[in-house]
């Protein structure tokens, strides 16, 4: 059994290019942007991209199809930071965003369940660069690109997770990413169409697909990788 | 590998007693429902429960600390429907309410991303019964108790996982699962805090506790199951 003092199999996890940003400038006189700034009581600039709110303002915004969706790194830190590896202590998870922002979090923090405070949450963070604004932050937010980050946390051997990679087995992978601990970093993509960055690929020793091919959502990635690895140290 | 036409292994998995319903009439006139269903242009009896919004008026209400958690459901059927084990036609997925509708759901079912969105959707399939209301239905929802659920759906061999019971791997239950399978169904509770009904309880044919005795969510525990089982059938 794995201990909360056990730092040799600790994961690191990283959802990169989260479709996660404030309203961009460009539409921020958009009517329905507007409209649904003044009715939240906030100016544009510091309300999240929604695609299920702003559908129409993005048509205008390039690279339009990676963007404005909260509810996939939502669901995906619910998974994460719920999950018994990450109970254990035995989980790292950062959030890199399509803009070059990283999220930090705190293992113990319990993120809101309701997709709106969620929200609030993290336009917050983007306002204040760190929740909560005073004292110890549970998450704060930095400029920085995915490749700095994989220095700053020490990750010399990164894994992708790329419906095109080489097809493997999870377990394969997941023992893969456990054996190279803590120097690896597992990175899934968590946007919602279209593929990853030059810049991201340059940066994987190696790029796998788990199913054949298929895509699959981020949160269905990170729950199964995470579930297979707590399966493999006798957490589950 | 399993096949799509492989009936053998077919998981049966339920959401047990979910948080799930519109609002109970003794609230419809709370300032705080009554405010909210307005701006929503709905009457209060066709708007759904949610703790997040109702808070204030959820204190009168009988076991209310079980009650208005729609994303529970949510989320979790998000992580079934998107499963591997889902995509290969291995799992069905049911929904049984605290106050005994089930909610039947076909498996090709692609549930909106967003919170708000899924809650409309909800709000529809309660009114009309079926979504969509005109045709072939993706979900349909019926006053039906568990008891009964199981037995239309031949689930004789009942595993129920709950906190307090019999502390066992996740490999071994989804094992167990998978060797009585059609006849298995596994049930989870879909509400937020408090213990099963006595009810419900009676219907186990064994209760299992995956992690120690320590609670975990209900979008964990199904995602975490699932992916074991795809495991073990060598479909990821």
């Amino acid at each position: 059994m794995a201990t909360k003092q056990d730092t040799k199999h600790r994961l690191k996890l990283v959802l990169a290019e989260a479709a996660l940003e404030t309203v961009p400038r460009e539409i921020w006189g958009h009517p329905a942007v507007y409209k649904h700034a003044r009715r939240r009581g906030k100016p544009s600039a510091s309300i999240l991209l929604d695609r299920s709110i702003h559908h129409q303002a993005m048509k205008r915004l390039p690279n339009a199809e990676k963007r404005g969706r909260p509810d996939i790194v939502h669901i995906a830190l619910l998974e994460a930071l719920g999950s018994p590896l990450n109970r254990e202590g035995l989980l790292e998870v950062y959030v890199h965003t399509l803009n070059d922002y990283v999220i930090f979090i705190d293992p113990s923090t319990r993120l809101p369940r309701n997709y709106n405070r969620f929200v609030g949450l993290i336009e917050q963070l983007f306002d204040e660069g760190q929740v909560p604004p005073e004292g110890k932050p549970l998450l704060w937010i930095r400029p920085m690109t995915l490749e700095r980050l994989l220095q700053e946390i020490g990750a010399t051997h990164v894994i992708l997770l790329a419906e095109d990679g080489e097809h493997r087995r999870l377990r394969d992978i997941a023992g893969e990413a456990l054996q190279h601990a803590p120097a690896t970093a597992v990175v899934v993509g968590a946007f919602p169409h279209g593929d990853f960055n030059e810049e991201t690929r340059r940066l994987a020793t190696r790029v796998y697909s788990i199913y054949r091919g298929e895509p699959l959502e981020t949160w269905t990635v990170v729950s199964h990788l995470l579930a297979v690895a707590a399966d493999m140290l006798n957490i589950i």
